[in-house]
């Protein structure tokens, strides 16, 4: 696996600016979280009130707004041979370093996390500056993955696999909720993430709920169960759900789970360099709707996975940017019967001239678990 | 200890439509984060481009927007039952369904970490609605504690203090500045915070940056060490820092350490009721200025903490607003010589009628560690 480097961050650097420009924007203003993770390999400790802030511009040299007392990480990342770092103190108004980081009637495409207490300190200090969220603006600025990026969403799905191998081994019935997705935390890290973000396990009527909270519920026998995981591994996304069965089901639950196995794989089928992104939920969405589940079928059928488990593209109904070869995105379909169960199955893929490839590989069947 | 409640989340969604009144504005606008928490007892399982939204208006009945596939876990918390739930789906444009919750006209205070993307959206629908960051506009909305907040804060104080107690046994030279953290963190969780926000190790140089990022730098015989941990139990914060030697101190390093506890003690004792926020600061930097460290004391004094670890007061110059009686915060001065070491002491107190009372009570001598 080919090394993340300085390279690597000033091509971010310079790709940005340029899709910046491209877009009639005057540059970018990345605040903490993914997108300052991508182009300057840097987090803060915490993101909270002090101000953190890179602006690309599309002409001339990326500056990061920096508290002092937090130089010393910025100057340490493998993008800061590329970056400009401009320090403020406890007491000073950030806003005045931070609007002059800008032009006063420029356009600016801002990272939708930014805080708005911070877009209103800027908004304040240039009445005449326009800013669009990124997701709007750019929203595929992230969303083409380079061959390292790929490299390491294909580790993590591999991590994720393993974790899936593992809790199949696990037992479920007679344990909470919570402490199946304890298992599936421990798994995760086990198998090298170094963050964990989810681990949704929703068993029997919970599985009617997407983002269920894992709970209380003791699993049962005849009980269906949603499982939902992942995380980061060496700051890529892993993103895979599975539906396990404790016992034998029944012929109900057995069609469902074939239903959206189908769409799922449908789904995966009609990824195509040039598609619209809706095409690929419609394909899921036409499957389920045809074995008369469409109502209960009430989230898109997916989205893109890099830095962050959740970003562009989205592959939802009225999203036509086409997709294009690199993009990592989440399958995911389901199926919500309320107080009853529910199913979903959800890969990672990423596009290429020849179709989809799956970046997760952990078997699809209906398992039955103890 | 008191339970909190249906009716305490009742009191507070009251009392911040009063206070939101009070200051001219018609509502509060809140975000996931710590303000969702503290009005709606609910954090969705994951802050995403999912748009979630409480308004409380300053007349009418508090509305949230939900995602459809969260409703769930939105409805079963204890302030559910003051709170008007709104869905929203996927595909569906969620800034029609949230303008609608607002005024047109109106004037918000929103929560300071809400989505720029979001508020950028709610721009866009009501141009003539105008927003303040609530930071900003109503800094003190939830600085003030009740009896049931201190309560909590004190428990996570305690279970602080026995985390320090129980590092200082752990072994330190020969072991990275990560594997101590790492202690911290386990012993954190052990004493019962659900969250570890930050386990800052800084040792011999590195202590004197004060946010330093834990390493794989090897503590040594010699090393002063930053010790400043926290995080969440049972929904409130705890911070605490301590600053440790290995082996026997120098002269100069004993110094630079009584000269930061004075200045501690000094500016906890500064803290009465009405006194302005500014001087807590100017208490602690006048005894570090006076002992010829000035430039070396390169942060505030203090932050509030409360459901988050750092939220208004500010004890910072140009912070006027009043000390009340409940405030809580953190005292926590330092000196920090580049490429040398650096002293950090701070307790959490809440301010009290008779003065600061301490919610955190290790020892702050010089502990002499292995």
């Amino acid at each position: 696996m080919q090394d993340i480097t300085a390279r690597h961050f000033a091509e971010r650097l310079e790709r940005g600016a340029r899709q910046a420009e491209a877009a009639g924007f005057d540059g970018l203003v990345i605040a903490p979280g993914p997108d300052l993770a991508y182009f300057a390999d840097y987090l803060p400790v915490a993101t909270t009130e002090r101000i953190t802030l890179l602006v690309i511009p599309a002409q001339g040299e990326p500056t990061m707004l920096v508290p002092a007392l937090e130089h010393g990480g910025a100057a340490e990342t493998r993008a800061a041979g590329a970056i400009r770092l401009r320090d403020w103190s406890d007491g000073e108004d950030e806003y005045v370093p931070a609007a002059a980081l800008l032009r006063p009637d420029g356009r600016y495409a801002i990272s939708d996390a930014t805080w708005a207490m911070h877009l209103l300190g800027l908004q304040e200090k240039l009445p005449d500056a326009r800013f669009a969220a990124i997701s709007t603006a750019l929203p595929m600025l992230r969303a083409v993955k380079s061959a390292d990026e790929v490299d390491r969403l294909a580790a993590a799905g591999a991590a994720a696999d393993a974790t899936f191998d593992a809790i199949l081994r696990v037992p479920f019935a007679g344990r909470t909720e919570e402490q199946v997705a304890a298992d599936l935390d421990r798994l995760l890290r086990e198998h090298g993430h170094s963050q964990v973000d989810f681990t949704i396990v929703a068993s029997g009527p919970n599985g009617a709920d997407p983002h269920h909270e894992p709970g209380s519920r003791i699993i049962a026998d005849g009980d269906m169960v949603v499982l939902d995981f992942g995380g980061l591994l060496d700051g890529y996304g892993s993103d895979t759900t599975r539906t396990v069965h404790v016992g034998e089901p029944t012929d109900e639950e057995r069609e469902v789970f074939d239903v959206v196995a189908l769409a799922q794989q449908t789904a995966f089928e009609a990824v195509a360099v040039g598609v619209p992104c809706e095409e690929i939920d419609r394909a899921a969405r036409r499957v389920i709707r045809d074995a008369g589940f469409g109502e209960f079928f009430i989230h898109r059928v997916g989205h893109g996975i890099g830095v962050t488990t959740h970003e562009p593209p989205y592959l939802v109904e009225g999203e036509q940017h086409p997709i294009e070869a690199g993009m990592c995105f989440s399958i995911e379909p389901g199926i919500y019967l309320p107080g009853r169960f529910g199913v979903r199955i959800e890969d990672i893929v990423v596009a290429a001239e020849d179709g989809a490839h799956r970046l997760n590989n952990s078997s699809r069947e209906l398992h039955l678990v103890g």
